[in-house]
């Protein structure tokens, strides 16, 4: 394989992560010490750039390499691009011209459900027009929703922030002797993988939330306040966390309209699953209640990643390249977990049984009463969050690498 | 002096901070090495819990001082009550009691403007009636707003954790093509320090965001939507700060229902600045828009607090006890800045010229167009924010002190 080295490309698609530019300095790190590969291009903003030949060449130091697995978000930046299902659209041949022009033949994509559509189209178009591209997926995404992989990188950065940051406003919370319910939204539409992290603080520390509740089961408003009364009883400082995602029996979203009382602007979903329950607890219990949402930060919190995340990450983009230098085409590259004692080994799958389907948080990890997790569940998590990256300061603030000078 | 020992006592009281823990276990290391202190004791709950006479003997390690001065919030407990203007009310006589029954000579209180007026009163009552206790104010609040003094204790870590994410936020706004303005809302009533805190990346990094704006400046919203317009015209990430007290030039909060088109449930201010904000750029402006309120993290991220702001906070904590031993009282003990070097001297200062009073963001710390902060802002704020503290962490998350057992 030694003779007629080629060019690889990488980029990056979808939401940023904290873990996203660990998996690209994985790829670089692998990519350049390979004598298969003449040089490394990075696409600026996934594929979209790379139809408008936006592209870069990528030469980093090992000083580089550290700073961007710690530095949040796609460097290479990002985007929301699907290629045309119609193989003999434009769009593939631009992509082959670019590919003449810069002689690539290995392809990375770093991503998530949507990326790895990407993936499976564009190995479907080399292989049906016989040309000898290697195509990787690499996953990421916060959600952890990705089917195959034990869990996606990014995921157990997002869970530390967010347990991190639960145990933190628990102490908060836990201040005053006065009633008040504190109500804490999380990110994750379909799946309640994030949610479940705020779980973490009552197995690791004292404080805990009450209740959990994640958008696999229905959402029952009475029994949510029934749940919140039966805790004022215990102590008086409650916090629950929701899922972004909770939605009624009928499966419309606590967030939007139609719920009475929570005639937010008209609009669906701009108040948000938690500022609605805090209106109706406000309303039926009256107590002090507010709502946080913890937003952005729970995907790009970088300084206080899980080292156990960002060097999987970093690993899972090297083990891309070795595996396209081998041959492979096709794949996604998934996290194969080792008990008792947690270790990941990473192979790759193959893309077309990953590509659009979503993963969410099974039955025995959630409680009878669907409003707390199970400790199969912590124990699921916990080994992800583990570990703490040395960050590199500048003057007050985690230093960041930029590809923009 | 070293005749007769006689019992402190320390509480907590406002809203929590990063730092308060820092003050309590400094007023604690320096009571416990003191030869003129019998005993230190605890209110839980504040100046409420000392008229319950819920009081604590307090004994603890070095290892468990420093793992106090890492864990957010009151782990004394806090309250909001105020004592009575009038002297003679029986609050008093329950004080004078409990002070009898624990033979107290000093009494520490850790807080913000409300916790200064409560120093104020108690000074005023023991002196009145002729009673030997020395009573002093250890200031703190996030807000920075307190007069006589340089900052205040807890600033510093939230202005911190308002820098880091705020990078952290622009970077994660930075990875798309398409235009879209992100509008991040920061605590502060009526002062805008911890706003103006959202600068701080411009200086360090490579990353600012476009506007800022305070709450000491009316808010024009025409203005506004000029200046985002102004923004989009050059790169499509537009990412703002908006304080949660910014109001219209008749004193109105932006977040009030009043402003058209921002009924929000009737009530007043349930929506936020930053959400009203929002609503009212999709209206005009028509590109995507997201508001994220940074929330109770602001003062409770203990795990990124700025080791200067700890241990400043460790050392007025030290500082109160000595100047209650030398015989002080009635005061709060206050920073004065050196420069050019910075570093902090700590003084008392008559607590009766400082209670009641607010510092907010002067004039020349504000720009002329009231949408950003001066390079004289971020010389005052910068090196507030400095240094890390080293963290305990076990099993992935931060080791908290509680006493509660």
């Amino acid at each position: 394989m030694s003779t007629n080295p080629r060019a690889a490309i990488v980029g990056q698609s979808g939401g940023p992560t904290a873990a996203i530019n660990a998996s690209l300095a994985g790829v670089i790190k692998a990519a350049r010490s390979n004598e298969n590969i003449s040089r490394i291009y990075g696409m600026r903003y996934g594929i979209e750039g790379l139809l408008k030949d936006e592209i870069i060449e990528i030469s980093l130091t090992d000083e580089d390499l550290s700073l961007l697995a710690s530095t949040p978000a796609s460097a290479l930046g990002s985007c929301r691009l699907k290629l045309p299902e119609d193989m003999s659209a434009g769009e593939y041949d631009i992509i082959d011209a670019v590919f003449e022009k810069y002689d690539i033949g290995y392809f990375f994509y770093i991503g998530g459900n949507d990326s790895m559509d990407t993936v499976a189209k564009l190995t479907r178009h080399f292989r049906d027009s016989d040309r000898d591209v290697k195509v990787i997926g690499v996953p990421k995404t916060i959600d952890n929703d990705l089917t195959d992989t034990d869990h996606t990188p990014g995921y157990g950065s997002a869970a530390k922030y967010i347990a991190v940051t639960m145990q933190e406003i628990l102490r908060d919370c836990a201040v005053y002797t006065k009633k008040a319910v504190t109500i804490v939204e999380i990110m994750g539409r379909d799946a309640g993988w994030l949610t479940a992290a705020a779980a973490l603080p009552g197995r690791i520390g004292k404080a805990c939330p009450d209740y959990i509740y994640l958008p696999e089961k229905a959402f029952d408003i009475d029994r949510f306040m029934a749940d919140i009364q039966a805790a004022l009883e215990k102590h008086p400082n409650v916090v629950v966390a929701v899922s972004e995602g909770i939605r009624d029996a009928e499966g419309v979203y606590i967030g939007e309209a139609k719920h009475k009382g929570l005639d937010v602007f008209g609009h669906v979903n701009l108040s948000g699953a938690a500022k609605a329950l805090e209106i109706a607890v406000k309303e039926k219990i009256g107590c002090k209640v507010r709502s946080i949402e913890l937003n952005l930060p729970q995907r790009c919190a970088s300084h206080v990643a899980s080292a156990t995340d960002i060097d999987e990450s970093i690993r899972v983009g090297e083990a891309a390249v070795e595996a396209a230098i081998s041959g492979q085409t096709g794949k996604m590259m998934c996290f194969v977990r080792n008990t008792p004692v947690y270790s990941v080994d990473i192979i790759p799958r193959d893309i077309s049984e990953i590509a659009n389907k979503a993963k969410t948080v099974p039955d025995n990890y959630i409680n009878k009463d669907a409003n707390g997790v199970t400790e199969e569940c912590i124990d699921y998590i916990l080994p992800l969050i583990q570990g703490e990256r040395e960050i590199v300061w500048e003057n007050g603030l985690p230093k960041h690498f930029t590809f923009d000078k």
